[in-house]
């Protein structure tokens, strides 16, 4: 009897290739005199987020873009916020923008959203977004749910007629990602903390996405054997570490393949953010 | 041995139900000077259609809704509809708009939906109503997927924790009936034309929901005994009558509950039309 061991579907590869493409198209558009820039505000004190923050405009910075980190007090009301995403939406130098969670107590970002210009709402934040995105016409996706697509294409992993498990319902990468799974004939359930019998509910697809946000929450009874599981989860260790939704050990020794946390989801993530900043400053949606 | 028959899920009663309370509204709505009203822009001489829209007008009339049919030539452009959606959306007497399909060649629904003004798209035509829907935001549904919905609610049957397949994925029912059914947290699967082993996938839900648009397409393989199932399928038959896209024959006899075409989902979905007119008119979503 073989030990089998799922194949590691690292985000690496297409992550380095999006980058390639991107750092042309940055350099030809700064060439023509529109240099892309990212605009990131951030209302918040929060360690991980300034972390995940400083990654991108690190990735930016490597890109040839530039990424202008957009500081409002950790206590600023939903007007400040919102009068902010409407001044970026009006700079002409300003590509993209993003809204950093978590947001000040009193505000929520789905309803700030729609004051992030659709143009230049390269993370899908924006109402409009999502439902041109359902509604199959041109739209930036939210880039974690892109990411999952690219990241199921890079290892060639076929999504259409075959059945899919997405597990969390969240507006930026559950519902989004059903709906692009959807576009490319995937049959699609969605799953969340009320779904009853989640393990056979799963075990029943073809291919896993796990975007609960809870550690370990896919074991090895969530998936049937050769199984292809994609891990979106991102949870803090308290050792500063990170890990995913799912129980990689036991899951990896019975699913086909599995994407690592990190290195799985997370760098086609920060490079589709960069490729959509480049798209809007070239204006191709 | 029984001979079991699904019960019918009639969606008359709960219909006439909204009316009582449509009619009180709109004559409070007139009382206070803001008669409600309701139009319908028809760009075709389709006669299925122009039945659909006197259908509309007659229920409007009596519950005391005021309804236009803003006709437009068969071959009107996509921007003699687009003028004429602004022009309802910018006319204060005007409190509800609905874009009926079918239009010209040349002209997409989706694409021109974004022209009619969200506060007056009583029948969730525009890509924002559809993406704060998904975002849990307020929204007018589109008028055939709340009616599901509404159907199942009026005859007691929860959604909460149990598996629901909904079979077509179009803009106007299949999607946002799954954001709807998500939000009230059932577990949900959507299947369309190239869902592979579709008995197999409806037959695992506890309830079946059929918008593909097929007739006969659900028959009883496609239905686990006890399932509920709901019909939203309207096709024509050639002597003028309507059948729905469940084998109402073989599945009422399998499953628990089974709505009728006519008589299910339709006259309930009218009804909303007028429903979210009165809201609109009392700019209450």
């Amino acid at each position: 009897m073989t030990n089998p061991t799922a194949a590691e579907l690292t985000g690496r590869p297409r992550a380095d290739a999006l980058r390639a493409e991107i750092t042309r198209l940055a350099a030809e558009l700064a060439q023509d005199g529109t240099p892309p820039r990212l605009a990131v505000v951030v209302a918040t004190e929060d360690e991980p987020t300034a972390w995940y923050v400083r990654s991108i405009a690190r990735a930016a910075a490597r890109t040839g873009i530039a990424c202008d980190t957009v500081r409002l007090p950790a206590d600023a009301s939903p007007e400040q916020i919102r009068e902010r995403l409407s001044e970026l939406g009006a700079d002409p130098t300003v590509h993209g923008v993003i809204l950093q969670t978590p947001l000040p107590e009193g505000s929520v970002a789905a309803e700030l959203a729609d004051a992030i210009a659709p143009e230049k709402d390269v993370d899908g934040a924006n109402p409009l977004s999502l439902g041109r995105l359902a509604a199959g016409l041109p739209a930036f996706a939210p880039a974690t749910a892109e990411a999952v697509v690219q990241l199921l294409d890079a290892h060639g992993v076929v999504v259409a007629g075959r059945t899919v498990a997405v597990v969390g319902r969240s507006t930026v990468v559950g519902k989004p990602l059903a709906h692009l799974l959807l576009d490319r004939d995937a049959t699609v359930t969605v799953c969340h903390s009320r779904t009853v019998g989640l393990p056979a509910v799963t075990a029943a697809a073809d291919i896993v996405v796990a975007a609960a946000g809870r550690p370990g929450l896919i074991t090895a009874e969530h998936v049937k054997p050769g199984a292809v599981v994609v891990d979106v989860g991102t949870n803090p260790t308290p050792d500063g570490g990170l890990v995913g939704d799912v129980d990689a050990a036991a899951v990896g020794a019975k699913a086909a393949a599995l994407s690592p946390v990190p290195g799985g989801v997370g760098p086609i993530t920060t490079a589709l953010l960069l490729r959509h900043t480049v798209r809007a400053a070239a204006r191709v949606l």
